[in-house]
């Protein structure tokens, strides 16, 4: 597919970025091993040394490769991919698109999963909620506690849409914190991120348009488009670098696509984080066919780099992005308070969230802006990361261990699940029933696709605190798994 | 209109009632005089003595009687029909039917009638929360604070549809308290009364079809109707006694009707009670024509009567009624708390609650539980309905003596609103706008229609303590009306 000269040309840090990440993925590099110098790499590739640096810098920010003091970047030696078969066991890019839509019923399903997560004494791996024991919930309860204490008579009125002000300054502030220009004022307030992704899509499309997903995706965009009448259709989807824009691009130029729904950071379930010249790239497309990206952001805060992973927003000068974020990962999942940033949707979006729910509960809201005003938010998250990532390779590395030949496992560099495939036989919907009935939840792969392409794949959740009770589950799922196959 | 054969005998004493409330609404019998004795009624009507007594305390229970201990019964003597012109300033009934139906479009109004209230410092007489002050926030505060401290692990689970566990079972038993059979597995929590009728009405109708509302209606009614790309007709609507059934049943003899949406319970804005006969008969007439009903009961627990209002849900045996309610006129705003009991389309509107906004805010369900399962609730409903009684007087009493000959003023037996007919040259928007500057809200009669017929109404609210500061706000409201006028 021939780039369109109005694509900006992608840094050459960036680039070089790529290709060493791509070598080390190939195994030319192997984990633990020293990459070559900055000046070693500036004369072999007849680059500047800023460039160099740039782009370890960014390369580490995605998990790739670490800085040891005095003695230079290693390639990042996880406790998985000690294991030798590491390398073989990553995940390949997903199905080529067919460019066909589909009509989309899978809600029914993911109720009945979800709900059986509910039951007391299961192992959750297959929620989609982080562990609530990460959370600072004691702290947000008490400033909760003492704003219904101290509430004032007239309070109920400043949760009107967009919402609480002083939810919408702190917001805003943390997004210039994280490198991102928003004002309060460009923020609509939502009951989590499911509500916004469904305003956000009804803003842009209409019944029987065509939406573009990411394949597998989650379901909750699933759900939107299946709720108002539109169709799907899936791009495929790398493991480590996101949505191919290649395919979106020779798509758009065949069809008309209403609106692109995209989780450019550890995508839900597939884990992978578009690299910054993808998400540009991605958003000029947007510029130059006129459609809408509605942006998931809501795993961006748990990355586990050096730096804060780059939104599709941060890229967005014409307002075509619809960026929906919630704290329901990063902070607080009871309360759920989300997002949306819908740039030039701005005026509908506030309408369509005061049409759908009124108004966000003003108590979640201002206690979550107390929260955010006396500060601890970035040490927060610095601990749940470091957390996650360590707990990343744990599972990774029983998974890999465990599991039968022909397993491979995705290795995203932040949020808090695993994608798996399994041996081609194994139908991961009874791999569920029967782990079900000895309280183990997973999720299967059926639900993350308008059809059934995924059904010997499924998603773990890792941000549970490791114990001798998970690694039985996994060593009961991986010998149902070995039955299976 | 003639009533069919299918409608079932309205009970000989709700007809007496009926009557006799009838000839007090006249002026036959004035407020404050003794209303005949139960043994000279029954001889004098040729009824038994238990219909005179049911028929009195239904009428007591609407407010339009009250029984002196001793003494027997007398017509109520409000502060307001004290004044001599009180009888003559009730309202007529609405308008007659266009059977035409509208598109809506009036959210925008609304939405920026509501934010004018947001404003600190202003009277909010054009508000439709009930006054804060009214609710035990602290009680409820203290529990949301215990439980987010102890809160286990798995809780956010719980909370997915249809709701957390101990909310349902204490919903259900508050129905069965007041006289209706619901059980916990009827019941769908959603973020407020807006997000249930939004799903109701998504799981009846498509867009295009034509939904019944009363008029003057609550505009999240039309938000709903609107939002789905629905079309509203209007069933003319008495201020006492709501909708017009035969109206109604003229209009379904010659159109498809895909649902009714109805309050039948201090209708907003009316104010309106239907008597039981009325409930009873609109809901045989949706059995007739297969067509659902959505109930808003958000004010059925602010009664001034006696006894509990029944609900159409109350008469349903078909599962056509879907009955949706909330917390936030009777307990907590702030919390948007509410649910559906959407009786055969129990499925359809769990799946949407999914689809729409994931799960209702965990802390703010139990919370709510946790105060309903200690009790107090009807303590403090009953404490609500006495102050409100009392300013609904003296409100209308303000109102009727300051404002313009020409003025006339509901007497809703429950809630906390007036629905204000001021001199016909009066447009209420220009006064909606010269309160505003002064600091002053109301609500313009515009917003609860579809099309511009209530140019010269108004909405006040009563639910704030009376002040010499509302005072002086209704001697503003009535000068600007006068100068209007």
């Amino acid at each position: 597919m021939a780039r369109t000269t109005s694509t900006p040309q992608v840094p050459l840090y960036k680039k070089f970025a790529d290709e060493l990440a791509a070598s080390i993925h190939a195994g030319v590099l192997q984990p633990g091993e020293r990459v070559t110098s900055v000046r070693a790499a500036s004369q072999q590739h007849n680059v500047s040394v800023t460039t160099v640096v740039r782009a370890y810098e960014l390369l580490e920010s995605r998990g790739i490769i670490e800085s040891h003091p005095q003695s230079g970047y290693f390639v990042r030696k996880t406790v998985a991919s000690a294991s030798a078969s590491a390398a073989g066991k990553l995940l390949p890019p997903t199905h080529p698109a067919t460019q066909q839509s589909h009509e989309v019923d899978v809600s029914r399903l993911v109720l009945a999963t979800l709900k059986t997560i509910q039951q007391d004494g299961t192992i959750p791996l297959g929620s989609p909620y982080p562990n609530p024991a990460l959370f600072p919930s004691q702290r947000i309860g008490q400033y909760a506690s003492r704003i219904t204490r101290n509430s004032d008579s007239f309070s109920v009125f400043n949760d009107l849409p967009p919402g609480h002000p002083d939810l919408l300054r702190q917001i805003a502030r943390r997004y210039l914190e994280t490198g991102l220009n928003v004002g309060p004022e460009d923020i609509i307030i939502t009951v989590g991120a499911t509500e916004a992704i469904n305003l956000c899509l009804q803003a842009v499309a209409q019944p029987g348009d065509t939406i573009a997903v990411e394949t597998p995706t989650f379901y909750a965009m699933l759900h939107a488009i299946e709720r108002m009448g539109m169709r799907a259709v899936e791009i495929p989807t790398d493991p480590l670098t996101g949505m191919d824009i290649d395919a979106l691009e020779a798509l758009l130029q065949t069809q008309k696509i209403a609106a692109c729904m995209v989780m450019p950071n550890f995508q839900n379930p597939l884990g992978s984080m578009m690299p910054d010249a993808h998400k540009q790239r991605l958003v000029d497309l947007a510029h130059q066919y006129d459609m809408p990206l509605i942006e998931d952001a809501v795993y961006s805060e748990l990355f586990y780099g050096a730096a804060h992973p780059t939104s599709l927003k941060t890229y967005d000068r014409d307002g075509l992005v619809l960026h929906c974020s919630s704290f329901s990962k990063s902070l607080t999942s009871a309360y759920r308070v989300g997002w949306a940033i819908p740039g030039r949707y701005r005026s509908q979006v506030e309408k369509l969230k005061f049409l759908n729910t009124l108004a966000t509960p003003t108590i979640p809201q201002r206690a979550i802006a107390e929260y955010l005003t006396q500060g601890g938010f970035e040490r927060h998250l610095r601990r749940v990361r470091r957390g996650l990532l360590q707990q990343r390779d744990l599972m990774r590395h029983f998974v890999l261990r465990f599991f039968p030949e022909g397993t491979r496992v995705s290795e995203p560099a932040g949020g808090y699940i695993l994608w798996i495939e399994l041996p081609p036989r194994v139908d991961a919907m009874e791999l569920y029933r029967r782990c079900l009935v000895l309280g183990i939840t997973i999720a299967p792969g059926r639900i993350f696709a308008a059809t059934n392409r995924y059904s010997h794949y499924i998603r773990l959740n890792y941000s549970y605190t490791w114990s001798k009770e998970i690694e039985k589950a996994l060593k009961t799922i991986a010998k149902i798994v070995a039955e299976l196959s």
